[in-house]
């Protein structure tokens, strides 16, 4: 069918997803909303965050979707029974497909998690991995500073270098096998993470199991577009800030065409009280 | 008069200039307002720091303020004459204060300025300077990754140092003689930042300067507090995240007491379309 495939992130670090998505799924309508106007996410409270999903996923609503997409970590860890069960469609997150990746690829049983705080304190991704093999021992480090970096697009850096090092230390004096990129923004530091850590472990790409996922789902739902004609991927974002372009061309591994702002704020006013209901009941 | 000074921020950096304000105002009464649901703003475009500055500003005029203070840089930059022409009480930014100071420190006619990229972009401080002295050549430089060192806590690390070399080394090369610290994050860093420039090289904290002319400005319009009980001092903010009062007590110097925590999206939704208006009109 050729309703598009719904993609929402708290920014446009959720561009690493729809790369993905665009690679494993070429002939798919996409529709992608960043929240750039509120970016980041992962400094956030989860009440907040939750809060944020609901609107976030309102506007995509507005586009006759056939699956939601959840291209951003933290909400993936802490809204998305939430955003389960307030829609129809099916929802994914992030962290399912990376914790499936990475359970299955451990030998020691130890897995390396590393996130944005609220995706770390979280627990989710602990909460995944020991729920499906209670034997594996995670260990999560919460690494906030990589997200500025790469939007500073200091990749090859040695200031980069530095701090990956003292992030990752923990994680290798512990003697993990796979590490599991829990950001966004993550992949485009793939290379250097990668130096860091010896090629004996394996980084697990949560984006690109995702896409691997979506794929699966929409054949298995007979959901997958049959159109031959070249399908649409369409960009919106709330801010467009200074540098925009060049930032999204490095998530997105290619130039950015046609990105539309959003007024999102008078989106959230139309919308008056409706959005909020679901959380009020959670409280 | 008893009403309070109202200051907002992006974030709780804007804490620094409270500290200050508590250091020459004692007796004032204060409310403080941090935008920690949308923070930073220092990386977001032009417009929509001007629209969130009326909604800050216009949370605060709840409070029947007697003066507001524009802490955050970014919105001192762009959203200042915006807020003079909508708001009846006097309205400082944190940019004219510092640039006065700078203005009067710089010897060698060489001033350097450090902020974020909305700051930096705006070319406030560069128009302010030399609307002031024409004969003064003006260096910035934008440095984002000061304010998640220091959200990070990474204050006297290595990485921080290596960091602000990186940044300065051009205006060092050029020979100012007079820096800006053109953000509030920037005070918490001051002593690392003296050690890389030397001590030939004065530091200008615009929060400080902004302090002293904050008091001069309610001795001359006579709206000094006299009531010889103690003042109260609020904190307001829009989010409440992991790690809030360790991040805060860094920025105020002291612990931040009973910090209530807005609904702040609800807040605007029932200012309705209001709080829109000036910013159509300067469309």
């Amino acid at each position: 069918m050729d309703n598009p495939i719904g993609v929402f992130d708290s920014g446009i670090g959720g561009l690493t997803v729809v790369k993905q998505l665009m690679h494993y799924l070429p002939n798919e309508n996409i529709v992608y909303f960043g929240d750039t106007a509120r970016v980041p996410y992962g400094t956030k409270s989860e009440k907040l965050i939750r809060q944020y999903a609901l609107e976030d996923a309102a506007f995509l609503d507005q586009f006759g979707i056939k699956m939601l997409v959840v291209a951003c970590n933290s909400v993936s860890a802490v809204a998305i029974d939430l955003l389960k069960s307030t829609r129809k469609m099916p929802v994914l997150g992030v962290i399912d497909p990376g914790v499936e990746a990475a359970v299955q690829c451990t030998a020691k049983n130890k897995i390396g998690v590393i996130g944005t705080a609220a995706t770390i304190n979280s627990n989710a991704y602990y909460k995944k991995i020991v729920g499906l093999n209670p034997h594996i021992q995670v260990l999560s480090q919460p690494c906030p500073l990589l997200v500025s970096l790469v939007e500073e697009g200091w990749i090859t850096e040695q200031i980069t270098r530095l701090t990956i090092e003292k992030y990752l230390q923990p994680l290798l004096g512990d003697g993990v096998d796979t590490i599991i990129l829990g950001c966004t923004h993550y992949p485009v530091l793939k290379e250097m993470i990668q130096q860091v850590v010896g090629e004996k472990i394996t980084l697990i790409d949560s984006g690109k199991e995702t896409a691997r996922i979506v794929k699966d789902m929409l054949i298995n739902l007979k959901l997958t577009r049959l159109d031959v004609r070249p399908p649409a991927v369409q960009f919106y974002v709330s801010d467009i800030p200074f540098k925009f372009d060049e930032i999204g061309t490095r998530f997105l591994g290619r130039p950015l065409a046609d990105t539309q702002r959003v007024e999102f704020e008078k989106f959230l006013l139309k919308q008056g009280k409706k959005i909020y209901l679901p959380l009020q009941e959670s409280n």
